[in-house]
């Protein structure tokens, strides 16, 4: 699917292009109950902004359940381990369902408890992670998300590629504003925004990623053909991304990145891995201070100079869509409505 | 304190270190309890070959406790707050004696419940932040913690320094062998390190701060001297270093890293912020297997080519030490013995 910045544009109401997304996934081997959760979190995608996340998946999405590789009507199996320990067996679905069905007890969880972690395994995760994290603050509190993915990145001084992207999402309230969210791939680039260069013809700066001879290249296409990612920040995103291989894998019985096989399955794009989210109730010991502190950071960092705090771009995105519709492509556009048959 | 490569070296058994640091924290207005726990830490990093946090400090520690900016004598306050949320009130004195009288609570916490957070406010942090973390992991746990500092560093996007060098730390078991441990400051080189090169007439690669002007500077005494660090890895390790801000200040009751003034304490070097350590029982979800998956992924990143696992240098320096002594150049030695009395 086309980039929505080539060819003419057309603005659509969010509710029609979730309605048109969750009748893609529908008709493409999806649950009422699991499109609906898709539909919802990729049209959110797109309606801010966030373009590598957005329609731009649908393909994938819809050849990866063609193949059989995931089950779009698993039903996960949420399991209460302790005071504050949740456990989600995806049952080999996506994750987003499987968040949803344990999100009630886990905020039950974090509110009673002070912090509470929710463990999901036997996933697949083919979306961005701020949706995940981004409800947590709305409803005042913190949380911390990683996943790992599918073998594309070398590891800070080795020679061959093992780490997925391997994202860490957090989210946090602040009073008066939309909540402090980022979404940061531990690569040096995201897999999507590599995949939308590639398709634009256009060259990475340098530092992203190697070629399959494992030589630097800034040309997208030498690193999705046989080469690989780098991790952001040297030694210390690659840390940060064994965190996450040990945090979203060993620790929920999910598949470590290079784990999984799908050779089995053409058209499979989908990682088969697990996910952990840690959610920490603010007022425990702070009461209604945290937000009103989190405000002060807000303003010291604007005060500094800084002019777009994270997040940010997607809530003016946000806004202008709620106003004017979600942006994409004519072509994209006629493409979805084609899908949907 | 000069670098112990720096001059003829001495080696002294561990606990001849200990005994002697503890003597000196003694005689400089602490308690036997809080410099017994700081005499722990600082000659355990000596003894890893960390030295920016070794006996480095010691000069540091002794300038701050005769400024009267941190109380020695503090009898750090522990609140049970919920059935996985403790807070420590340090009452203005040294972080590690607060987490010291939480810990065991918090173990016991993390193991009933599955995870729980320890948030230390009103606290000095001045160490390093694996000794914190290393332990739980010896103990099978999985653990992460984060402590803001003092301004110095400009956040990606800013003219003006704001955060911290706001480290995050992070341990957890591997079956037979040592814990993966890693503690890395978000700015692009660690404070002390910049120390140490200041001192010794080095310059720093490119890229790691700037000058009093806001322009990129390789002089570690300019970037010291009214200048400042960057943040690691560009707008990402920007944002952790928010996140660390929000963390180990907001949610703990600390200050932020520009909230202080020592001012009025001439000698004052210990940043008073406040520190946060989540604590995770893997045994939850996965029983013992989880230190068993952490040695997979250690073999699989040997396997990729990757030569030194991180943590592993100082278990390198710590055997070594064990055989043949701790190392330190004669001239620190003498100033510790000065230093005690």
């Amino acid at each position: 699917m086309s980039s929505p910045s080539t060819g003419p544009v057309v603005r659509v109401p969010f509710n029609e292009l979730r309605a048109l997304l969750q009748s893609i996934f529908e008709r493409h081997c999806c649950s009422a109950a699991v499109a609906a959760v898709l539909a919802h979190n990729c049209a959110s995608a797109q309606r801010d902004g966030a373009h590598s996340h957005g329609v731009f998946r649908i393909p994938g999405y819809v050849s990866t359940l063609a193949s059989g590789w995931v089950d779009g009507r698993a039903e996960p199996q949420v399991t209460d381990l302790a005071p504050a320990y949740l456990r989600v067996d995806a049952k080999g679905g996506f994750a987003q369902p499987a968040l949803a069905a344990a999100r009630p007890l886990l905020v039950e969880k974090a509110r009673t408890a002070g912090i509470a972690v929710l463990a999901i395994h036997n996933s697949h995760h083919f979306a961005a992670l701020w949706p995940d994290v981004e409800p947590f603050a709305d409803e005042g509190l913190v949380a911390l998300s990683v996943v790992n993915s599918m073998t594309c990145v070398v590891p800070h001084g080795a020679r061959k590629p093992l780490f997925g992207t391997n994202p860490i999402a957090f989210a946090a309230p602040c009073a008066g504003h939309d909540p402090i969210v980022f979404d940061m791939a531990t690569s040096a680039m995201a897999h999507g925004d590599v995949q939308i260069a590639a398709r634009a013809g256009e060259r990475l700066p340098p530092g992203m990623g190697v070629d399959a001879e494992g030589q630097p290249s800034t040309d997208p296409k030498a690193i999705l053909e046989g080469g690989a990612l780098l991790p952001f920040g040297g030694h210390k995103g690659s840390a940060l991304s064994m965190m996450v291989e040990l945090l979203a894998a060993a620790l929920t019985g999910g598949n470590f990145s290079w784990e999984f096989d799908w050779s089995g399955h053409p058209g499979a794009k989908t990682p088969w891995t697990g996910q952990l989210i840690i959610v920490i109730d603010p007022s425990k010991a702070e009461g209604e201070r945290f937000a009103l502190r989190s405000r002060e950071l807000v303003e010291q960092m604007q005060a500094a100079g800084l002019t777009r705090m994270p997040g940010e771009r997607r809530y003016r995105e946000r806004e202008v869509a709620g106003r004017e519709g979600v942006a994409l492509s004519e072509r994209e556009w006629g493409e979805l409505r084609g899908l949907a048959g």
